[in-house]
């Protein structure tokens, strides 16, 4: 059958986003016709009509089921797969005589022809976009389906080359934002839900508050990640008053910039990680910006606090709290428990307390500590600088943290050294107003715990 | 030394062009830093100061010497190469249980650090047109220094998916485009020099001109490759005719588009190709926007042919000349033999038959053809449609190619046809027109000479 | 005191916005400054200084209350008015001796320095802004300050110059419009009250809707005014089906636009008028998009029926209605009529018979129709198409039209001679329908009461 | 003739650009056409087919010849004046009765319908242009046509208002602007010429240069007026030095901002003035960007000034020449003068003090003085501060001004007292130096003789 690719490939773009009834083929048929055009465009004929196959290839995924994507991704596991013969061969005649050239062809040999297809997707109009989505799905099939691991770790491999720092552009989002993209910040936001556009606008006043977001060339009107930003006079330490409308006096200019909710838009692109140039990106613009600005700070949820804690408390045998303890803690489960002084009377030391524990002193078997908010900050060099009583009392941040929220310092001149302290020996940085909290006597007992 | 790497980096921003005096070390100095922050930005430290990091190797690349250069690229050919050891163990596990954890130990040990050092390069702003830059002086130093190669394939192999076709964007150059962006194209025309503003602006005549570039986001105001094209009422056979000023009646709409030159832009981009994607995409959006554009077609020189037929003439025996034929070729040695009527008679039917013998019958010891030219348009799926007596006259083109000039035919529906016939049995694709030049006997005699 | 006006304008643009605690001058203080600064402007030094004076004036008139702003027009009503002398002079001097030098100095004479000084106002960054606003001030003293109609009559003949349509430009409005223009679509739509984002975003959707706003590059981010179009397959006859959303097929190409809603945004721009030009460029804009479009109309409301019928039904002898209608038309008064199935059979055939009088029949004193909205659209050369029953059951569609609804249609090929047809003769040109709806018992009752 | 005006308009636009030969009437009859047109647009018509008569006008306009044009004027300048009898009437009613409505009467009686036929003609697309271009026509026929005059003062009336600074955006000019802006830019340069694209970038070099233009929304990629802009460390005295490439050394900051050009681009916006404006702009925006800029100063030339001189040395009884004086200048003839030794050393001190006394104590009629460039920027606030001796040596600067160059400066503190005293009381306002140079007794001769 001889094609013309240039006609289809105009009659693609024309009918683009038409219900291309010829195609609706059954779900079988489809996964099938997917794999040929696969294994056409890793063949000669994707050296001259790439951009047209790589289209067709994306617009039959997109109509596949759940069945056809899984006989899909099959095929990319299995037969774009290294080939073993090839593979052993060269590592054979290497470790022989290992010369430049043969390195060269053993790692040949092993690169997956998987990462040869994916970048001849990329060909087709708004391939990148595609195929971000494409790894969503994969992703979401990956932990009943482990074989498609390589899949992932070939995908994790090209974006992370593709959406290299380099290539991002940073862009403030404010009220004369276009509306789809606003919209994609009030869908995206993760970490405090954003009601509705009147609370968006109010995120977005040029006033006291700022929000930027990393974006792709090829991924139009897409935010990868964004940050909100509130600028205040002081550390603070609820996100209530963050969020609720305030009075603006257009009095002293502020000195703290609160970085209170970071949030990754795309989960085709997890495990490739923007926050860290992101978060490094907005302190540098900032401070240019505005010279009054000090402080960079966030105002972060404790995610982990309460999983461990409660394991504890409900431990037959905790490691480290005892029956008093315990039964003070018990409190905790009496819902509206933050309001009731006395309650509150009781928790607040003894929880606090514990919250230092929690960050300082218990470990990941690889040393690092349990509350992923804290990995990620301490691992970009920040310090753990205060924790705060009853800063979240929303029903997730009450079940999640017991209430409690955290500041984690960005102090310019201790970046590095944070950051290599934490990477090589495990040191979590804190204030010493965190630190005191720790008492000795638990620490110990935690320790007779794990020996035991 | 605890440095403040955002301070740093503002000052570094703040810094860019001036004349930092305080690093005008010697070259060795410079080398030897150079080094050191190469390290440095694959320890830990890259990993939270990678933008600075880069900035600085950046920076301090621009003003070495040559000297300062070999040795920088030193460290990355031997320093940032796979580690032996590493490659060895891991070939070995992997002969000895090939899983697929192994291969993928493998993969990695033999990926060379290179590919992360140039991906944390990128980190810097504009770090993709430094890096592009730096590969130039590379390509440069290979000749004498074949140790290289492999830093410049993994460059190649980070270029290739960087700069994948999905990533660039077409824009039409126009009388209306920027003029640093016109300069470039005036600097960078490869094939028929361009005379100046005035001649630039004939060949962005809206009238009956076209032409098209290639950008990449991050190489802003950077053409990578444009091309040139004529609107016309037929085949055209001579450049001179294409080149020189019309009268333009605003009759007929143009039947035909011809790509007249095509010019690589980036040195340091050479091996990345373009130029398949570029005619291919410009003839589709052309035929939208003209329905009465039925004819692709190219006017090309022919850059090997005099170096093939010289050998010839000039060898003792030689394969396909007999000595009467070489005689009448002697002609092509007067100056001014062109316009001298009586030669051109004696040599116009020899010289057209034998450079159809040379397109359709010589070829590399590989089964391409001779011409370079040739190879990259037949590749693409065209068709060598007609050899043009006198087509250039310029000096060049009479050293080059006796004057003559080809069409190569892009004809939408055999394309992909026409690639394979190349690409797997090594078919020349012609016209009749020119299949019909090719004398058998001539053909027969070269085989001889090739047995013999 | 001498000043130096550039270091005044410096600081003012970066002063500006802030709140500028020096000039809290008591009302009239402030009142008697911008009289003295708008003298100056009209003075020498305006000429020099005029961009900082200006910028001075604007300034200060924000911060007037309404006294102070009275005070401020007052001053442009008698001082800044033509001199009685001068015309006088220039009068009897034309009259001696009608040359065209003294018909110009007598034009001269009899212009306002007023319009002068709104010339020189607008120097000022963002001046044209700043004085639609204070127009609109205006306009609301008007009807208490009928001495104030002469600066408004100068305004609007500047504005009628500034703002002519050869100034204007047509942009799509769409979801990915900048939020703060969408704000204000949601803000000025007069017609059908828009519901909030979603309501919008239903009101953009590219697939059935379309959405067109004139600007000026004066007015950054400000509509003049807008227009919402449905694209649909026939005329539709109700509001509430359109404003709905729909299940979308992908099937036949709409054939019909339905110009549903058309706002100004500018109260400051009364009297200057768009509405005419930006249907009429709509119309050729999608006619060339959508060549599947044939039919443009309206559905628009008929907001003095009511008024109209109830002066009627009230009246002590009706011009128009016998007893038994008047008695009829009462159920128009029991709230939910519309839903009462008897009241509907025996209202409707009345109604529409009175609406179809109305229409055709009613005129001003002189000799317009009375619906405000019918004189614009027969104005523009529209025919009135179809009068709806029931087509908008909103309150206010009750209250004002007994829940009825018309069609104008703009038949292409017709517009020109309807036009001069309607503002020729008064004619209202209707469809054959709509004619057959009059009852000419009742016109000859109306002509007899008339005489009457 | 009933007429489908939407078909039209469409038919239009596609048609623009394309040979119309149905329009190809001789020159009268295109010149009866266009007249037609007119009158059309004036009436009823005009109103609901506005944008398309408008259009069609304009586009018999462009193809009407000398002949055609004048006969267009004239019916401008005869049937579209105001009315004579209905002048009369209003002034003789406002001059019995002197009311607001009867000066509203007599101002609209006396407003050309010339103007509103100017606004409805802007109702085309791009109509500003082409209204500019048809007032550059008129003003090259109003010195044979005096009847013209009253079109081109409402021309300029319109334009006045139309082209309010307050439309103008400032746009710098950089080698990155589009080649078709920049091309104008080296075409409409009228003081010190510009050779070519090479001499441009070098004028643009951002090292030591800028260039900005007035723009009007309307006249899209048209520059309206430009100043060419250099930074130095001193007032220069000779625009060769300036003109010519430098070094560069990136050492101290610019302390002096020479406006060495300025350049009007619109034959057809004479009279309308923006080089004020522009000045203040730039200088504004300049000190803003560079706070190391202390000192704003031209260097001009004197164009009037041997115009005068060689007034006076012919003249049979020179007013300020003594017959010593008159053989010494009588060098000035000589050609190669100016590299002459002991001519220079001659000539210089005394037509330096000629200079002075020119600038200084020749004055119009009206008071002002002789030089146009001097009323300029004397009446922009200006001080003349310095008088160069061989500041320019072409041919012109010496046929002009015997090779003088003068510098104005712009001082920040001083511009509108400068310009009061200039404006009112005819005071040019010089340097001491300046001042010094001149000669009491010469002024003195120079009254004797104007009294004599």
């Amino acid at each position: 059958m001889n094609v013309s690719f240039f006609r289809e490939l105009i009659e693609q773009i024309v009918d683009r986003g038409r219900n291309l009834t010829q195609l609706s083929l059954q779900g079988t048929e489809r996964a099938g016709r997917i794999a040929e055009l696969s294994r056409m465009l890793m063949s000669r004929r994707g050296e001259s009509s790439g951009v047209a196959l790589a289209q067709r290839i994306l617009t039959t995924y997109e109509r596949l089921d759940d069945e056809g994507k899984l006989a899909f991704f099959t095929v990319l596991a299995e037969e774009f797969a290294p080939d073993a013969d090839a593979v052993r061969t060269a590592a054979e005649r290497y470790l022989e005589e290992p010369s430049a050239a043969g390195l060269d062809a053993l790692s040949r040999a092993t690169e997956p022809p998987r990462q040869e297809f994916f970048r001849r997707l990329n060909l087709a109009p708004e391939g990148t976009s595609a195929m971000v989505a494409m790894r969503a799905d994969l992703l979401r099939f990956l932990p009943e389906n482990p074989e498609f691991r390589a899949v992932d770790d070939d995908l994790v491999h090209l974006f992370g080359s593709w959406f290299n720092r380099g290539f991002l552009v940073l862009r403030r989002i404010d009220w004369s934002s276009p509306a789809n993209i606003l919209e994609k910040i009030i869908q995206y936001e993760a970490v405090h839900q954003i009601q509705g556009w009147d609370d968006l606008k109010r995120r977005l006043d040029p006033r006291d508050r700022r929000c930027f977001a990393f974006f792709h060339p090829s991924l139009v009107d897409e935010p990868l990640i964004f940050v909100e930003v509130a600028l205040t006079h002081e550390i603070p330490g609820s996100i209530h008053a963050l969020l609720n409308p305030v009075e603006h006096d257009a009095g002293d200019e502020p000195t703290t910039a609160v970085f209170y909710s970071i949030s990754n838009c795309q989960k085709g692109l997890a495990r490739i990680s923007f926050g860290n140039f992101l978060i490094k990106q907005v302190v540098t613009d900032l401070a240019r910006e505005m010279p009054s600005l000090k402080t960079f700070v966030t105002l972060s949820p404790v995610p982990g606090f309460m999983r461990w804690l409660d394991r504890e408390r409900h431990a037959d045998e905790p490691a480290v709290l005892n029956a008093e303890e315990v039964e003070t803690l018990a409190r905790l489960d009496e819902p509206g428990w933050q309001e009731d002084e006395e309650a509150v009377r009781a928790l607040k030391p003894l929880v606090s307390e514990l919250a230092a524990h929690y960050f300082l002193k218990e470990k990941r078997p690889n040393g690092q500590p349990l509350d992923p908010v804290a990995r990620f900050h301490l691992g970009n060099g920040a310090r753990l600088e205060r924790i705060n009583w009853l800063g979240d009392t929303s029903g997730r941040g009450l079940r999640e943290a017991a209430g409690l929220m955290v500041n984690y310092l960005y102090e310019l001149k201790d970046i590095e050294k944070n950051h290599e302290a934490y990477a090589e020996q495990g040191k979590v940085v804190a204030s010493g107003a965190v630190q005191k909290l720790v008492r000795s006597e638990r620490s110990k007992r935690a320790l007779v715990a794990a020996d035991g």
